[in-house]
């Protein structure tokens, strides 16, 4: 199967995975409603095809990988949902659809939210019978979305609003606001193969942090259309960014050097890591 | 010990766990800061109080009991800061003190909670060396905490400020707004002494249910310096509750009937159901 060919059968197994997941949220609940709104909007479920990329890159089992991915994107998915509301970002629309608390109210989306991220950890230990492993995975996504990671990582962005960073700054946010649930992307497929929670972090490490600044490159250059966001955000309110800090030539070398750093560290998923080299490089290329 | 003893000697266990555990929030990090002042704000550690008791009638291990209930009370934490936040109940004061928000702006409050109901996971995970025991857990509590238990009921409960509710409806929000988390309580207990999540319910149950109508009536007896926030809220608000429902004595005899079901649920925890039964009759009669 070509490389696209193989993103697409990843992607349908986990829009049919999460499709079902939102099927056994409680009846007749707003908040439900809202997480299921939130949850099935899109997106390019690149935690989740990572998941189940390195596991089956590494043998791993693809049931793990896939319950492990689907709890992530939840996650994901919550982040956006906080980060989108009027005291954060306050933004609008989210690929191309409302955001949560433009739809339901901001007291709704609060608990979508929080409803979504107490999902995660009830969905792993329902599909995944390996008590051993889903403490594995918990224990390392807990610590990747919590404080010392994501919400950390939030935490510093806010602040870098109002005081100019530099890229040290820079890089140790996004390793930490982006990166960490890469990682944990990494982490449950290396589970699932029954390897260490950190054994993908090479590859991890970098690709999260070569998203990131193509992210920042997309803010200035892409399509609104195609993003389905508005653009020149942060841009306009003077926000560091990579791109804002390095320019927009050094940004781009900046991505391709870290796109190279993944696709070398491929050499950890052996003869099965065409995949893996393919998607950083489909990364670079993204238009949104 | 006597019954005081007792739970000052819980308590200050709980309290120094938790204090510990604030410690170890990573530095220099204004939400760390923010979690760690409304987890140390006070409150009367209720739920770790049930979780070491039932836990110690039981014969169970205490130290996973303290790790379990330690976690539940960040999650306790995590929900009180986002109940307070404007788009909720926009609570100015919580136990005496300005609300989360109030001291550390909307945006940092939110990301507290967030970090606190995470950091609850990661806290389990690495107290807990018990896989088994934290997996089941884990499984319990993350459906007590969500869309299923108090997310819930805290989504039924704004909904029924806008459409009154009848005491069947109250009762299903509380079994999970309140309840939930403190059956959690029970099975943090339960599953330390090797036995079913469930095993303690029957006195969790109605514990919880007597704690939401003991609630109520406070909000129309109480003393505003004794509990530390502003009362006559529910009834101002014209919100139903066991009082505006039932009224003040039907209430009440209310509040008897479940405390003497938890009082007589507690033959589950044999000869020393002693502490549990006390503490049933000490929520009915507590002043805040």
């Amino acid at each position: 199967m070509d490389f696209n060919g193989k993103l697409n059968f990843y992607t349908e197994k986990i829009n049919e995975a999460l499709k079902k997941a939102t099927e056994d949220f409680p009846r007749g609940n707003i908040v439900s409603e809202a997480m299921a709104y939130s949850l099935l909007a899109g997106g390019k479920r690149i935690r989740p095809v990572i998941a189940l990329a390195v596991a089956e890159s590494l043998g791993g089992d693809m049931d793990i990988a896939l319950a492990f991915g689907c709890a992530l994107e939840m996650i994901h998915t919550y982040s956006l949902i906080h980060d989108d509301l009027p005291c954060m970002d306050n933004d609008t629309m989210r690929r191309g659809m409302p955001t949560c608390h433009v739809k339901y109210g901001e007291a709704y989306a609060l608990l979508a939210g929080d409803g979504l991220l107490t999902y995660a950890f009830s969905y792993i230990t329902d599909k995944v019978s390996d008590k051993e492993k889903a403490f594995d995975f918990i224990k390392y996504l807990s610590h990747m979305a919590g404080i010392e990671g994501m919400v950390g990582g939030q935490t510093d962005d806010i602040k870098a609003e109002s005081e100019s960073a530099d890229i040290e700054t820079l890089r140790f946010i996004h390793a930490r606001k982006t990166g960490a649930l890469i990682n944990a992307a990494g982490a449950a497929g290396a589970i699932a193969a029954g390897l260490p929670a950190s054994y993908a972090e090479d590859y991890t490490k970098s690709l999260g942090l070569a998203f990131q600044i193509k992210d920042d490159i997309l803010d200035v250059e892409g399509d609104e259309a195609k993003m389905g966001k508005t653009l020149m955000k942060d841009i306009n309110s003077e926000k560091s960014t990579f791109v804002t800090l390095m320019g927009l030539e050094e940004a781009k070398g900046e991505l391709r050097k870290e796109t190279d750093k993944a696709i070398d560290a491929c050499r950890l998923f052996g003869e099965k890591g065409g995949f893996l080299k393919e998607l950083a490089e489909v990364m670079l290329k993204r238009e949104n």
